[in-house]
């Protein structure tokens, strides 16, 4: 069954459930009428179905290579980012002045779900150039602003991310990159950095390398890395690329999934930089484009769970197997009858649902806090991140599987399409921050201000009418004043069952808005509390039980 | 790092988890003395390690494929399987009188379980026809049986099982192949059959096919379908190979994982083929084979989960990344010091261990039945089989899938191997009847007794001084009850979670039970018990909905 772009729902969670009606009322989003999104979205899903969806399978069979130290991408994906780029869908929420839309984060996340559910390996470039393009805005000069981020909006250049080395992956502080200034106010950068997504292409004009290293008097650790912009070719006078920087793709990774994105070993030599931001702060800048980077992959799990949702129900509609203990003796019933496969299947809709009004809930926030400069809604916004992230992730991989398992013995023939879903989606979970650093973060940083963004969360859900979710608020509630009072050990044991937790309680709190709009989601919401309400109050007592358990197994009964 | 046989482990679950002694006190299997048992499983170990396991990428990065109609198989196997033939790990549980080891299926298992951690593609082979020999015992002829059973045995010839087709997949009663009597006592076998593993090779003198077929006066559905033996090459007067039959491999499939073992598409014209047991009782002899062939693909859940616990665990003892809050300045700690690393680790580690203790449990009981011709024993065995399956096969999953995430970015990239283990892994939920179709066994077909054998394994945990066990078993047999009360729809509805919840129950029993025997467990029990009860919860709560709540939502609704 091909794709199918949800823009309806897509329109309904923007405005029954998270409160997109705000975001359009604020005067820097006004041009984000009704009218606009619905157009945009129509448009942006039509060229998912028609141009990106189609590309899918190529980029899983003929996996992007290198040759002769040219990266070749997958058949169509030149083809498939021109239209992306011509769509305007590259910079939807960048700065007019430079040729973006300015539209709300909101409305870029519908169009990336959109992009990521028709071909995730694609989408990942747009969103590593949205990120950079962020990135830039925020903190280069405004030379470096002018002459790379139009090209970058346009999609005549192409954006990544350089924060990994060998030694140094969710602990970037351990970098080793180092960067000397030429006297020049350029820098020369030397370094190897890896798991670099769309670390080259053959069909942009130029690679923008964002990279973190070392100046000569940075400290030790995050503090004293600094960013540089560092471009495959180096920018004639007119801005044109021009000679090649010391730079090059030494090899490129044979991946679980997204055969379609070249993950390139970059090696840096000496390679000419610009500096971006203030020396030794590079890692705020990079937290800027991380930030919403994180927000951008939880989305991409979204994404691939829509896809494998519609994948498994259009075979669960079509597929006739067996017969239900009610059902007709002539066997007509399809697989969707069984108790099990629609179990399986409601449940994949229900967590599609609820990742999806997070996302955006978690987006709202965003350009509430951009709109209104409100502190309240940045906090919301920050601590609804690594949730929005950890919880797309993993329902992007729960539903994967799921959909494989709904399709039975096809689900484990390639040619199916279910696997390759989990095997794209597998990664999310992984990279931007590993779905336990952003448990780490949640019960770290963001309850640095002893609980009161959580609070300030729960408090808008404890109105309900349903004393079920009531009372697992009230729990969350009891739990998050418990965390506050552990030590960071403590609470990190039990990072992640209260990170799962929260989002379920949210997934529940979104469900029951949606019914209030529209009666016929009634069913679908109280199947979803039934099951995400027990599941979060299990994962509430494993939260509580603290790091001592943890460590009273010794190491040596470990790798007995 | 490679894989190490879990020896002492397998023998310590037997001895002091789940009463092996009892089986080789029996006098059927007198032989399985503490010696003998020692010695099979570290030389069956020494192989699995040494032999089997360098296989493993081989089989991935070389998949078995079609060469002008001959399936070739991936570097080593056949040397593989030799091994496999020469140590007798074939025929253990066989009959001495056909050159079997006449052992316990327990052992069989416990081997198996190595030999699947080592390369699960191989060991599917010894799997199918360690499953034919046995349905052979129990349905064939005596002549069948002397022609065939030394030469799978001996591994000269392998055996395959044909069961589903296109139309016919976990609906067995809709196949189409047909069989006509020949006039002479053979049949013409002529059909199509689809995932048939191991459905050919490049090192057995014979593939000896048991296909169910309808002869042209069997009943429409299951009541109608016969057994047959239909062999590649026609045994000559003297039983060897003789002239090819009527059948070939028309296509083998391009699957997730197990890409090692060849999955074959096969089509038989007029094929010879013998009767296996009664006219019109095929699907009879096909349960004694599927019922300890589900035993046996739920300990290959378990091999992977062992394996990728082991890699993960190795991989956790030797990264070096970050600091923990009350760790040293200087970085010096491995990832297994993150509490949340260590909680993935503990969790694989815990899991693994109640999904063999589940396996050989189950096991103990068939040896027991066949030991002592006790209904009791048969009914218990009956009850664990599907509980063991799908738990084994879950745990695989979520344990290959934990270990891709201990391993961060590393766990994306093939050459890590974590990542094969999930995909070689993932199929394991799906053949040899789907968890889903387990969980309806187990609440439907198991459940049949009003509860009774539930009851009975409930009753042998109850007296654990455990109160929070005590309290989950108490409130598993007040939902074991309600099920007996429903309708089939309502049981169907809650089946999944109803065995989730009573595996996480056993598990934590198992746990227990290990502890008493032996203090340093007393920690990974108690980690397991605060995890898999509040799970188990979860689990019970969500039993119990029934099927109203799922087809309340329409169809439309879900197609929209």
């Amino acid at each position: 069954m091909p794709y199918r772009a949800p823009v309806s729902e897509l329109k309904f969670v923007l405005d029954k459930v998270v409160g997109f009606d705000r975001v359009a009322a604020t005067d820097r989003f006004a041009e984000a009428t009704p009218e606009t999104v619905d157009a945009i979205l129509t448009e942006a899903g039509r060229m998912c179905e028609e141009v990106l969806a189609p590309l899918n399978p190529a980029g899983d069979l003929h996996p992007a290579h290198l040759e002769n130290g040219v990266v070749r991408t997958s058949p169509g994906f030149a083809e498939g980012f021109a239209a992306i780029a011509e769509g305007g869908w590259l910079g939807m929420s960048a700065d007019p002045d430079y040729g973006g839309m300015g539209l709300p984060i909101a409305l870029t996340m519908a169009v990336n779900e959109m992009m990521g559910s028709a071909c995730l390996s694609l989408q990942l470039n747009p969103l590593m150039t949205q990120g950079q393009i962020e990135a830039l805005e925020a903190h280069a000069s405004p030379e470096i602003q002018a002459l790379y981020i139009p090209k970058l909006i346009s999609g005549e250049w192409c954006g990544t991310m350089n924060l990994t080395e060998p030694q140094a992956g969710s602990d970037v502080g351990a970098l080793r990159s180092r960067a000397e200034p030429n006297g020049d106010g350029t820098y020369a950068v030397t370094g190897q950095k890896i798991y670099i997504s769309w670390g080259d292409n053959d069909f942009s004009g130029n690679i923008c390398h964002l990279v973190l290293a070392r100046l000569p008097d940075g400290a030790e650790g995050t503090k004293g890395i600094s960013l540089f912009m560092v471009p495959k070719r180096i920018p004639d006078a007119d801005g044109n690329p021009g000679v090649a920087n010391a730079l090059n793709v030494v090899s490129l990774e044979h991946k679980l999934g997204l055969h379609g994105s070249p993950t390139a070993v970059m090696q840096y030599d000496g390679a000419t930089g610009w500096l971006v931001g203030e020396p030794h702060k590079g890692m705020a800048a990079m937290f800027t484009m991380m930030n919403n980077a994180r927000l951008g992959v939880g989305v991409q799990g979204l994404s691939i769970a829509e896809a494998a949702m519609q994948h498994a129900v259009g075979y669960a509609l079509e597929r006739r197997q067996g017969r239900t203990p009610d059902g007709p003796e002539d066997n007509g019933g399809t697989i969707l009858q069984h108790a099990d496969v629609r179990r399986m299947v409601l449940s994949m809709k229900a967590d599609t649902f609820a990742a999806r009004a997070l996302a955006l809930d978690c987006a709202v926030a965003l350009d509430m806090a951009k709109a209104t400069g409100d502190a309240d809604w940045q906090v919301r916004g920050a601590f609804l991140t690594p949730i929005a992230k950890s919880f797309g992730t993993d329902t992007g991989i729960k539903v994967a599987g799921d959909g494989i398992q709904v399709h039975g013995g096809m689900g484990f023939i390639e040619e199916t399409g279910a696997a390759q879903y989990l095997r794209d989606v597998r990664v999310t979970a992984i990279y931007e921050g590993t779905n336990g650093i952003q448990a780490m973060d949640l019960v770290g940083r963001k309850l640095m201000d002893g609980g009161a963004a959580a609070f300030a969360v729960l408090d808008r859900i404890e109105t309900t009418k349903n004393d079920a979710l009531r009372d697992a608020v009230s729990d969350l509630r009891k739990l998050t004043e418990w965390m506050v009072g552990q030590d960071m050990q403590d609470r990190f044991a039990g990072s992640v069952s209260y990170l799962n937790a929260f989002a379920r309680v949210l997934g529940v709190h979104y469900h029951l808005k949606a019914a209030e709009s529209d009666d016929a989601r009634a069913p679908l919401a109280r199947f979803a509390a039934g099951r995400m309400l027990p599941e979060a109050l299990a994962e509430m007592a494993k939260a509580r039980t603290g790091a001592g358990e943890l460590y009273a197994v010794s190491n040596e009964v470990i790798a007995a």
